[in-house]
């Protein structure tokens, strides 16, 4: 059977020889709105997109530290290692006294920097930031990079798989702010554009610098001598 | 100088210490609406997520084959290599005769492809496609895959760099087309989908097909008899 018999069996398969021009614009044109509802677009996914006027290899070692998370990000701070495995512990300032674990999981060649995240526990990081720097070059005609940045709704949003192990009179869950990723993330976004472009500009350090608050270890010294 | 007091100089840096969390609230409260502009959502960057039931390797590899873009897109047709580093031609059959020239660039850790194509000419690749598979078991905590799929506003989508090169008549020209980006590339990502479930859950193979249409290199023959 040919490529065309078989792909023009399978329903909702749109393709130019079977669904003409004229059908496409009329369908395209349906699905097309002069505004779209909140959950339509950050229901399911939280997509952002940013130019920062700051070479992408700067950019991608910048994100691929764990660490400059302290910087900009609004509210984790306090980095220190649990393994030798890449694991960390911080506190996320959103929720009180809440720890969470993120793992840097990165590639320089396609210079994507995954952040897989939890709060309250390490074993399962199931809070995934997915994130990619591309030359600006390529896409946009101009210096610096486009930086992408998606988070997938996760089950546990909805439903804290662990309640057990938050902090006593924690009352935030962090699946309770997904309808706010997309405002809250915007900010973050914001912050990673002007602090790489301040630096940048001004012949800075890219950092991290190191975090004010000394010893960050002692989070992991608390949970030791529970 | 520390972290904290050199980033909390920079202007629109909003961090928990400097801005605290109701100040945060009322800020993401305006930036979160009901309802948003298209193009708020889509004038600069058209992004689109889905989630494909079919294991990621598989929806990667397909990705990765640029013949496979003759199946899943509503009107690349005819692939033929032009070179030895990737380079292929087809036709974009949105633009009557109009040739388009596509090569790929993926990485299989990070399970990212890019397409990387321009219409009319294969010097200057200036429409890149950026796509990513993530496995849904870690973002969705379900089997499949997700698929991210990104395009940013080359500024020559606003303005053909080279309109001598059109075939004779073509009254398009594909940055026209930048406001459908979202509800085409819909249909396309439908078209992925439905395509790889159909298959997947039928045991066929995953493709890329055959092309029905024979002689793919006839278009560089084209070329070279002018």
């Amino acid at each position: 059977m040919s490529t065309a018999d078989e792909i023009d069996r399978i329903p909702n398969v749109r393709r130019f020889e079977t669904f003409p021009k004229d059908e496409l614009q009329a369908h395209v044109m349906e699905l097309t709105h002069a505004a779209y509802p909140h959950d339509e677009i950050y229901g399911g996914y939280c997509s952002l997109e940013e130019h920062i006027d700051c070479p992408p290899e700067l950019v991608y070692r910048y994100l691929a530290d764990v660490r400059c998370l302290a910087e900009w990000t609004y509210s984790l701070r306090n980095f220190a290692p649990v393994d030798d495995d890449g694991l960390f512990v911080s506190y996320d300032k959103i929720g009180g006294k809440t720890k969470i674990f993120t793992k840097v999981v990165a590639n320089a060649q396609a210079m994507t920097v995954d952040y897989h995240c939890a709060w309250d526990q390490g074993q399962h990081l199931w809070m995934i930031y997915l994130m990619r720097v591309i030359p600006a070059q390529l896409v946009l005609d101009k210096p610096g990079s486009v930086v992408l940045w998606t988070n997938c709704r996760h089950p546990f949003y909805d439903q804290n798989p662990r309640p057990e192990l938050a902090p006593p009179d924690r009352k935030v869950w962090v699946g309770d702010l997904w309808p706010f990723f997309y405002g809250g993330h915007h900010v973050e976004m914001q912050n990673l554009k002007h602090i790489h472009e301040h630096r940048h500009k001004n012949g800075l350090r890219m950092g991290p610098h190191p975090e004010r608050t000394p010893a960050a270890e002692t989070i992991l010294a608390g949970e030791a001598a529970r």
